[in-house]
């Protein structure tokens, strides 16, 4: 809880959430709020006067109106599983965390329309178990869908393993439900997939971080169910070739291809060193794997030929020299495991540093090895693991400490090869944060490397919807 | 030209962009500036001081800065195939003429990135063709593309075709490239599938018909280019039974559906009586019929196989009469002429009034039967073409007058018809334009049915980025 007292307005304002969200509608206690102030990986704990639970639209705009007019921080909060310190509060002026996990029900699905209508509470998990009980897809699926919410999934815009298939949660939607900084409902729910009706204000709210409103339901797109499946580990002697087999996979499989995930050895060693039950699935090791999945809604449509085809092809040109194609879904998971432990095995591994970026997919091999060569020219030692989702052209790279280099030491020149990775990302035309958002931690970065004439812009939107700055202050901007 | 003396700022400011784009840079004469002012279905003729034709995205800057400065309404534009008076000018006001029609390069085209960047001006066509010839599909296909242009298209949200595969033309776009309303320029061109680095500013553009600023170049994704197609004409009783086998056609043939378009028999009676060369391709006439295309980028995917499953069920549960299947390029071409010379085909039947609306896609068969029997009840007499892009709930709505009835009268009992099928458009959630756009025409349409909460922040968002309403005012707003 905050240090200070808080000013009366504030204790009044307090006062008016209680009594309208009622008893189940609030948390007060440290104790009781602990996990809702405390950011995913651990590395701060907000304060908060409060965290409101509300229960419904018109709750959160209630909620919304008495903390406007008392002039008090929100903080708005999914499943509170963002990477940039975006879901807690971390300015020091008074604040309530507003969480809406009270807001879990699918209002309505509709299969023939390929559409669902979804509360922002709603885990991600339970949206796809929804879909699916009616036959359809929901197309997004990231690590944390178990924990993560339709509304931060939004907020944050997140990509996840699907993107090169579907595209990131932007492009699932298809209306939002929003409720203003004012309290005022922004009521542009809709399941339409043509409307020229104006300015298309959806996209304002996706991926701002709840700064500009907090996004109390959603209609999402729905794609065909899934009914058939091939999934292969392929040894590449270098990403050049694991490129080049991407645009020919796409072409072959008839666009089919539901994942490209690129891996250096150093995946595969770890995941071995550090994870149970984890082996090498190849007989000789290879400098570089993609992970390559296909997915097809018809029953009728032979995958496993296209697979074969793509691989006879990527053999005989040398972009391929080895590979496995899973036989069962037992199989499938055991690839999969190798790309999902990562983040696991790396924290066994030890001190690291890990940046989430993208470049142009025809970009991806070149950045990685300039990037390579000038990070190792700072720091010979340096070991690095550097896999993603490079069907996107995003790579998570993780720099892990030299094994003789003290941890201390290691902080200090890790902010400096980060800062060295973000300026030749820069050069290169790509992004310092491809996924994971700004939030209160990249700040810094977002005005470094944007172009002034888009933070005038991003401050001028801001400034027009949310001109008291109430809405997740100190969050991008 | 203007009919009033035009204010010493004005004559100066035209003097400066005279000077600034050299000689071959602009038009003043009326007679060479008619097609620059005049509508695509020749209703208005709006007044241009001039018609600026910048060669380069500095040269929009500066033309923009000096009608900024000068306080000149400007009017950006590209092929001028808008159907709703947006790209003309049509205000009192005084007013400069943009056209984008020397900026038509392709600046760059990544075939392994599946994305090109071109510039505003650039003929949908041309970008087809550039696209093409790298090996990749430009996903945007119009009935206007030969004359519509990039930016023009952007700007208006387009749709076409092949929405229900590839989305409007807004999911394209990768990113932007605008002048802004005081002559700075918004940089965000970039051609990155992942990048959550603040708003995503390039949507707001998109869409805003030239409100908020002038498009001067986009990256647009690019996809496998397709290498094998299949067409066939479907007879079904009634759009219930089009609706129901859109579904079972997305599952069967791994969503490879390109297009899907409803069509009463009416679309054949009107083709076969007024255009030459048209005959019924089946034996016996039908109440409704199902233009349906399968498209895939693999040499190695069997469509026949898929669409024949697709009709044998069909068939088998009486969705589907009869049918024929293209079995030839020219026949292809000759299923397709029947919808695309409806247009033609109506005006040559005599007067009639058009919608461009549209629902969700699961009530397209419940909104045409309540919409013909609500007209029915008003006008007995009328007789009705719907058609149109039954994948993506967008139906061409067009009311006939009825045979007995004379011009004048029928003119003003279109606008009461009209109202009524917007009426129950709204009730039904749907939208009273679903690709057209709002331009000068449809202002008062959008304050009837646009949420009030929608109005009032498209009116913030407008005063924040063009507070002086120099771009393209009375447009949308």
């Amino acid at each position: 809880m905050n240090q200070q007292t808080p000013p009366a307005a504030a204790v009044e304002a307090v006062a008016r959430i209680k009594q309208a969200l009622g008893p189940k509608g609030w948390l007060e206690d440290p104790a009781d709020t602990l996990k809702y102030r405390t950011d995913w990986r651990g590395r701060d704990v907000g304060e908060a006067l409060l965290v409101a639970r509300p229960a419904s639209t018109g709750e959160v705009a209630e909620v919304v109106r008495v903390c406007a007019e008392a002039g008090l921080a929100m903080v708005p909060q999914g499943g509170n599983t963002g990477l940039v310190l975006g879901s807690i509060p971390t300015e020091p002026r008074p604040a309530v965390v507003l969480s809406l996990d009270r807001m879990t029900r699918v209002r309505s699905i509709d299969p023939d329309n390929f559409a669902m209508v979804v509360e922002a509470g709603c885990v991600i998990k339970a949206a796809q178990d929804a879909a699916a009980e009616a036959g359809r897809l929901f197309p997004l699926s990231l690590a944390s869908e178990g924990s993560s919410t339709v509304g931060g999934t939004l907020s944050t815009n997140a990509g996840g393993n699907q993107t090169i298939r579907y595209g990131n949660a932007r492009e699932q939607v298809l209306g939002l439900e929003v409720v203003l900084p004012d309290g005022t409902v922004f009521d542009g729910l809709n399941t339409l997939r043509k409307n020229n009706t104006g300015y298309d204000l959806k996209h304002l709210f996706i991926g701002a971080e709840g700064t500009l409103g907090v996004i109390t339901a959603a209609a999402m797109r729905l794609m065909p169910a899934p009914k058939g499946r091939e999934t292969a580990l392929l040894a590449v002697p270098d990403p050049a070739a694991a490129q080049a087999l991407l645009g020919r996979a796409r072409e072959l499989s008839g666009d089919t291809v539901l994942a490209y995930e690129l891996m250096p050895r150093m995946c595969l060693d770890l995941a071995i060193r550090h994870i149970e039950g984890i082996a090498d699935p190849l007989s000789a090791p290879s400098p570089w794997y993609v992970l390559v999945e296909l997915a097809t809604a018809s029953p009728i449509d032979d995958l496993r030929a296209k697979l074969e085809a793509i691989l006879a092809e990527a053999m005989e040109q040398e972009r391929v020299t080895d590979g496995v194609i899973a036989e069962s879904e037992a199989q499938r998971a055991a690839l999969w495991r190798i790309r999902e432990e990562q983040a696991e095995a790396g924290r066994r591994e030890g001190g690291g540093v890990a940046c989430d970026v993208s470049v142009p997919v025809s970009r991806v091999a070149g950045f990685l090895a300039r990037a390579e060569a000038m990070l190792r020219e700072q720091e010979p030692e340096i070991r690095l693991n550097t896999f993603g989702h490079m069907g996107d052209g995003n790579i998570h790279y993780l720099i892990l400490r030299p094994l003789a280099m003290a941890a201390e030491a290691w902080q200090q020149r890790s902010y400096d090869l980060v800062d060295r990775l973000n300026g030749l990302i820069a050069e290169m035309g790509g992004s310092f944060s491809a996924e994971h958002g700004i939030g209160a931690q990249k700040r810094e970065d977002l005005v470094r490397y944007a172009a002034p004439s888009r933070l005038t812009l991003m401050r001028a939107v801001k400034a027009a919807i949310d001109p008291a700055n109430v809405m997740n202050p100190g969050k991008i901007l």
